[in-house]
């Protein structure tokens, strides 16, 4: 069990998150996040020294259980699998992502419009940016799947730019099969270049 | 010319879309927006009651901005055209939308987010993105190019989510010919299904 101080934290920053999912950025202040987590007034002064250190800590909070998650997803998985099995797997990420994890992702594409005006934020999303990327190489390394690493960058673009559109959109305008659909065609369309590369001529 | 409260309107409502860009929905303000169109306080009360009838306006004169943009763009279109040169049309809309027009959809990205708590606001931004839909699968038949709604709102979604990773990350961090390659697999993928259904046999 980590200590006391690094379990207030934590509960600080996941406070923080849920204030940006519901209030957006603008929502977010110390005296919001201590009514949140139920602490005194006073404590998150004393963990994050001003607002920006606020918002770095929420996205250093996200990037931590982005990396339990993956760590969670990629243990035991089979492979290799053919092109449907990864559709399949990265339209069950992108539906958790918007459904089970949208707060999470509501919060992040908050802190997203604000790393615009703030390099210290930006550098920590730009951490978590670059991490979805190698881990989905990695991902296809582990899977036997053969991508290059352009082709992967494009996934993850068109992966995150969806997930912002279902996530800010109304809830209801998507369901599973359409996102199912749209996974399709990012991942026919980002892999299509690498494989007409490796196809046999015919 | 049109009268001079509809001048005025504009450049209020102008204003508002370039505050909204560089100091995110927190910096809009009533004040803000007389300072930056040069008008005298009071000014914009008189035109938008309260905060979100200024947000609202600030989205509707995106969405006059983008009709008007989108008439003089297909003035005058040579059709019928092949995947390559969709693709060159599609990657330049994108690269000016993300750079000449990057105030802009920041600008609408920061009220995508408000619209969440705002249904007013809400209901301007689906007309915007309806409209894209619509406008899109126009283009195609006056292109003689034939696909499906359902192709052409999945290609919306990608360029939409796209747009969104373009203009809030670092600037820089794309060139033209990353988002050419992009734009590629987006129309591989989202049309893919369409051409695969359509192709001959072979």
């Amino acid at each position: 069990m980590p200590p006391a101080n690094l379990r207030r934290r934590r509960a600080l920053a996941d406070a923080a998150i849920a204030l940006l999912a519901e209030k957006g950025a603008h929502g977010l202040t110390h005296r919001a996040v201590e009514a949140r987590a139920g602490v005194p007034a006073g404590t998150a002064t004393n963990y994050f020294r001003n607002r920006e250190a606020l918002l770095v800590a929420a996205a250093e909070r996200v990037l931590e259980l982005h990396f339990a998650d993956m760590a969670a997803a990629t243990e035991g998985m089979a492979g290799p699998t053919g092109a449907d099995e990864l559709i399949d797997m990265i339209a069950a990420s992108l539906w958790g992502a918007a459904t089970v994890l949208r707060d999470r992702y509501l919060a992040i594409f908050e802190l997203r419009m604000e790393a615009r005006r703030r390099p210290a934020l930006e550098a920590v999303l730009g951490r978590l940016e670059r991490t979805a990327v190698a881990d989905t190489v990695g991902l296809h390394a582990a899977l036997g799947t053969s991508v290059s690493e352009g082709a992967v960058a494009n996934l993850a673009t068109l992966y995150g730019g969806a997930l912002f559109t279902l996530v800010t959109g109304p809830v209801g305008a998507f369901d599973e099969a359409g996102v199912r659909g749209l996974v399709a065609a990012m991942v026919h369309g980002a892999l299509g270049a690498d494989r007409d590369r490796t196809a046999d001529p015919a």
